[in-house]
């Protein structure tokens, strides 16, 4: 129950930062199901409104439309058990990494949780553009994605995953907000990682713990 | 009916979201007849200050006073059967596009639905600036329209259409979006438009058809 | 009676925008005397704190303490019987401009109705800083600005004026975001001038009549 | 107890203004203790959540988690008894400097109680990434502060310092704006300091007296 509870707080959190607008959508694990909002602006979704899919992509419980792209998020389910929930979005401080294919790094201490650079995904099948739509694609996004928190989807947007919804919903600031940085920072001058491996692993181990997880779900919440 | 509440409801949305503001106006087909709001700023026009106007440009109902720019929307209703809806704003994403002369392409998803690049006016009559007043200065505005959905106004801002003032209006904040990634994205690299012809035209499918467009409507007015 | 309230609207409104913010202040002519806020945030000014200040700098009516810059008013008002209102703004648009010693052009619609480029004022006194506080000081900033409607202050911020306290504040917003795109076209390429000098003059025309003032002044007050 | 208010107040308003975050604290001293917030969002802390903290670091008042770095605000007030207020922040404005390892120079008024350049900590502790803990790492810190208002830490954010918690507050705004300033300056051309030595201390004279602090203060916090 929470789970669907966290699962609308962090569509409007999300869409109150401009992280999410008309368009991108969070999804949760439920034991062998995918909890996800129907086809609507991420922001408008009721509890409600969720629908329950099954592996095969199937409806079986809630009577919305789902949106075009939940292979993305069963095969993500598939292939990682780790994960327990998916944020797919176009934040706007991602979006011209994105589109000039250039890498986002860990320039500041809130990208150091992923990997440096983030992976792109750019196998996209020809048939419907820049969505991801079939499960074989997905798949290959998922193999690019790999172990880690993220995943750059050329000439889309982003992924990012997290164990609960409130560490993909958290995780997904932290990129956004270390994107914008960066953004900004490559006007001043050329910027590097924020430390070394071993000094971006222990300041990862700052903002991942539950604590630190905790602390951004309520700021970006209000709870 | 539904014309005229989505036009007093496009306008105050697009004001929100900043596309407009003292200036711009959208407006509507009815039949034989222009549905315009009066010269206000078209966040404050309401149902009833709306007015309609024949195809010489008579008001024919209301009392206010009109913009100075009707010829510019009764011209594209002229020239464009398929057209319901026009939306002339200025972007705070779009000028510095018109101001510097560079061209608008559709390098990110939202930019698909376009030209590319989107064209641009300039054949201005001397009297009176950037302003398009009379019938033969925006005979040539259509005309640079052509069959698209947008043009560039030099130096002056941007025109948008749609089969209805929904997407009209969705279609404007595409057009915002897309500049707005271009923009940033150019001190980043060189973005290239998002995909070959094929996937352009298949990502535009997916954000032209009725679901998206209601999505989208729903967004910026909260509907 | 008007002037009055004008003033404490134009206040509250010019900082919603955020074109002023802690500091600034808007002032208004009334007969041979200045009327002006105290020295709190121009936001935070209600009608009873506003104070009168004759030609010399005396408080003649109010008794809360004015701020440091009146002889900037005052001495406008002398040198200029046409202006009735004054505003002095730090808009972020326009601050880095006046860091950057970079001229303010023309370069959108909005930017018509000033000089090409907006004057500089850099002749300040040495004891305060770049503030304006000795008579002296005011009156070779006065001959600055000259007729223009508007003057850069060097390291500190800009001056606008108009016959009244809604052209002064309606006009702030056009300097404020014709600097914006200006801003934001000097990235992407070498923004001119929008139009030759009569094109500027006949759309500076078309912005500064009493239906623009009007109708931009309905936008930034919600009047 | 007005010190406790303010503090509540301060870290309220630099939410508010997106200067603190998520991330980010206010302290204050109260004789022989330090006074702060528990490990929450600062926009969240209520005043009955502040705790009282002994100069070894041990809590002798409030039962909530104190955040990991009061080591820094310790051994600053240890450093310094001129200081009463120390606020940690990561400013969207000041990340790219920190990021890109660019100087912040006093390029706008604002910046004139600075000093030329902001001095930038860089020696942290290898165990706990760029987070500041350990009383050795804090003395470090506060040596490099020396005597000024503010600190850059490399690739963290920033510390800065007043008498009091509306002293601290305020100079925080003023560092932020003039971040804003210069990182746009810099696109513009190469911003200079505003004014020689003796021009900057007449300007930072009147930015940090009673009545200008007062000033911000009430336009920070709407008091």
């Amino acid at each position: 129950m929470t789970t669907r509870r966290d699962l609308v707080q962090a569509s409007r959190a999300l869409s109150h930062t401009g992280i999410l607008d008309a368009f991108g959508h969070v999804s949760a694990r439920d034991g062998d199901m995918v909890v996800l909002p129907p086809a609507v602006p991420p922001g408008r979704a009721e509890r409600d409104d969720l629908l329950e899919m099954d592996v095969e992509g199937r409806i079986v419980r809630g009577d919305g439309r789902p949106h075009d792209e939940h292979a993305l998020h069963r095969r993500i389910y598939a292939a990682r058990e780790d994960v327990g929930a998916v944020v797919h979005h176009h934040a706007p401080a991602v979006l011209p990494f994105v589109t000039a294919g250039e890498d986002i790094r860990p320039v500041s201490r809130l990208g150091a949780p992923f990997e440096d650079p983030i992976p792109v995904f750019d196998d996209f099948d020809d048939a419907d553009g820049h969505l991801v739509t079939s499960d074989a694609e997905a798949d290959r996004l998922a193999a690019t994605l790999g172990d880690g928190l993220a995943v750059v989807l050329a000439g889309n947007g982003a992924v990012v995953v997290g164990e609960t919804v409130r560490e993909a919903t958290v995780f997904t600031w932290y990129m956004a907000a270390n994107a914008e940085t960066q953004y900004r920072a490559s006007h001043l001058g050329d910027p590097d990682p924020v430390g070394d491996e071993d000094s971006l692993a222990a300041t990862a181990a700052t903002l991942t713990n539950a604590i630190a997880v905790d602390r951004v779900w309520s700021y970006l919440t209000g709870g």
